[in-house]
């Protein structure tokens, strides 16, 4: 992009096609995680995909880039433009569930529904939608999709994408895909929803998805653990998968460390277990009648064998959230102790313990004094490994060693054949690391995929692909 | 393609390039349902991507077309190239296990490995490979993901896209994307694996894959039953669903038609039940001990209650096989019956028993004495549905009706929301039906991405798109 003429008149443009067009207030120019700061830019909220592709169109005709917004929870920079001379587009007033079609095991909905509202959708259904992230009360389903996110049930129900029977999108020229089937089996060409899922606004705009529902288990069990060490947390993973089956769906690890901010941050959070161990999992399962029992058994087997030191499994709805209070909120009390940096990072199973170990020692010869968090979905091969200052150290002492310590987590990563963007994506944070560490074949085939679909290059530029 | 330059001259070129060139024996230009009869042409086996990359870049330079083949075994002609010019490319000598590792749920085998050689090396590593077809002996993987088969197991474990982490596949100009990851999850860029899978070697081709390693269910459980109706079918499905959890892995329905064609074609296979109903359904499930006997309560609860009127449970390995074999058997048997017209189709669920009353009263209108024989995944809304003629006559006398035949059950698909093209790919048979029934701005994004990968348009060329 060379020329952006965003000017009064292709506003005035936009204005005559009620887009609802305002200045973005400034909620739409921050991140979580407070990197990036958008430039002020006109936000564009229309009202149905026929306004999504108007905007797209004339977007795409003067060459003014376009910046996709769903709930702004991402944790890439992938919803942020900085340079200017963007229109923000948010699909929030696309918020209809348009059918709930529970005798196909589909919900159809539009982009700018929360994940909360999906999951209330379905389960007014009597269904389940398992997808669940911290941020579900605010992200919408079209950055939900746009970004392929994970979350704590992947480990039986898939990510997103797996969680998806078709879409609706809008390209970068206006051009609308319908494709809302909800069919199990469509082999009918190219899988346009997978290429789309995942491609974070940057290939095209999901303005609605037919998700799948899924059967609600009749009872849900969940456990607090203290484990050795993290090969056993992976041990116990795969003897109750052995004598339980599939119904296990959320594996999470706990360290110390995570509850140690907690209590710093959050005095009034209970320790869930009498015990101080080094690491936790919080385990959850899901099936037919017996199900919690099966668990029961399982724990009993894993604590007479010495797998399980300490256990505590929740008695009642209250106790069930309180658990889950204490992994949710680790991420929230992180961001309060401040990191030097963050990894969300995925590596083969049968690499993660030394991955762990490896980590460690690789962040200790940059920062000797750093505190690690390690904690997430194991089950999934899927860690968040944040460096953290020594204890009444502040993360801007540490501005020097902060690139040397994201490099060293990366490169063991990488070295291990694990991936570097896990679950949150690419966005903006990592260009870099997808030009270092991707295949170059792949990256070759990414650019003229992007150049095939949006040729002039308006959606959402500097997302993924570097420009170039 | 105006230029096919297969010339004396370019075949010397892929001569000197050790790709075991020969003359395609007979075999490679037949397909299974003799429609379609490849000309005759050169036949690539090289032995490795380094090869397969080597032959690419060579044809696209010379813009000579290449028709990827794995076992021959798909029912689309998507493995034959009639109109001559082209070279064939078989994967059979990349049939390398590269890497077996359990411990990361991945088996990371060759395109050439057949389907059964791939089961079998999950079950030597006491996993399980679920993914099971008919043609399991001869189809090779690479195939088996260009086209994104399908099965009996579609049910509980997905199509073939749904189990592979990563792939190996080199692009038209002989760029090698690799990507054989063995992640759970990997949020870096675009998904080129669900592009390529699916894609029918238009794209590009699959030289290896990262498959999913499941764990091998302790007990397996099968049984064939008497039902009311497909929609009694459905019903039981969910009811058992409810009763036992996901460890339902097929629910194949059978109609009488089948096992008619079956005892006339194959008179020494014994029926499996005393009484003769019209509609069938075998049902195998796989979970921790205590499945069987599950199944054995679901069903006999269901007898009760009138909703399977007649049952039997497989109660050995060779018991279980002949139930198998009743299923296995019935598409050979229509192919000796040889149908008026075939069809793949999927439907939502709920629409399913409609879409089996009226395709009846379409396909009368047209061949008021035709037979149907509807069988298959049930359970996914997959049904092949067939019309075959009367008893005493031939599928040649219906010559004038065949189209119409075709034509009304695919409006009727369609018009139900379903999909003409559910499990067996577009090929070079269902061309017209994408153009007539598929969406425009889907058809069109496909368009583009073809010319941006495969630009001169060598690979499989009047394979899923019609060309230009």
């Amino acid at each position: 992009m060379e020329a952006m003429p965003l000017d009064d008149a292709f506003l005035d443009r936009l204005r005559a096609l009620d887009l609802g067009l305002t200045e973005a207030a400034p909620a739409y120019l921050e991140e979580p995680r407070g990197r990036w700061h958008g430039a002020a830019a006109p936000l564009a909220r229309p009202r149905d995909v026929e306004g999504v592709s108007a905007l797209l169109a004339a977007c795409n005709e003067a060459g003014v880039p376009v910046v996709p917004y769903g709930g702004g929870t991402g944790l890439v920079g992938g919803q942020i433009h900085e340079a200017g001379g963007a229109v923000l587009l948010s699909l929030e007033r696309l918020n209809e569930v348009r059918e709930v079609a529970a005798a196909d095991g589909a919900l159809i909905v539009e982009a700018g529904v929360t994940l909360a509202e999906v999951q209330q959708a379905a389960e007014e259904a009597g269904c389940l939608f398992p997808l669940s992230i911290a941020s579900e009360g605010t992200a919408r389903i079209g950055g939900v999709l746009a970004t392929n996110a994970g979350g704590v049930n992947v480990l039986r129900y898939g990510n997103a994408r797996d969680l998806v029977l078709g879409i609706e999108a809008v390209l970068a020229d206006g051009t609308v895909i319908r494709d809302l089937k909800r069919l199990r089996k469509d082999n009918s060409g190219y899988d346009l929803r997978h290429l789309l899922i995942g491609s974070e606004g940057t290939l095209g705009v999901i303005t609605a998805a037919s998700l799948r529902l899924l059967p609600r288990p009749a009872e849900v069990a969940t456990a607090f653990l203290a484990v050795e060490s993290p090969a056993g947390a992976l041990d116990l993973l795969q003897d109750l998968q052995g004598q339980l089956g599939e119904v296990i769906s959320a594996f999470e690890l706990v360290h110390r460390q995570g509850l140690d901010f907690l209590a710093e941050h959050f005095p009034d959070m209970t320790h869930p277990l009498e015990t101080r161990p080094d690491w936790m999992v919080l385990v959850e399962v899901g099936g037919a009648y017996g199900t919690a029992k099966a668990l029961e058994t399982g724990l009993a087997d894993a604590f007479e064998r010495g797998a399980v030191s300490d256990a505590v499994i929740a008695q009642n709805e209250g106790q069930r959230d309180a658990l889950w209070a204490v992994r949710e909120t680790i991420p929230e009390a992180n961001r309060l102790t401040g990191s030097i940096s963050s990894h969300d990072i995925s590596v083969p199973l049968s690499r993660l313990p030394e991955f762990i170990e490896r980590g460690r020692v690789a962040v200790a010869e940059v920062a000797p004094d750093a505190r690690i968090n390690c904690f997430g979905h194991v089950g999934d091969g899927n860690l968040h490994y944040n460096a953290f200052p020594a204890a009444g150290r502040d993360k801007r002492d540490y501005a020097n060693q902060r690139d040397a310590v994201q490099r060293a987590v990366h490169d063991l990563v990488v070295s291990l054949g694990g991936s570097v963007s896990a679950e949150h994506g690419v966005g903006r944070l990592k260009t870099a690391d997808l030009e270092r560490y991707g295949d170059p074949g792949r990256l070759a085939a990414m650019r003229a995929i992007k150049a095939a679909l949006d040729p002039r290059g308006i959606l959402n530029p500097g997302v993924i692909l570097t420009q170039s």
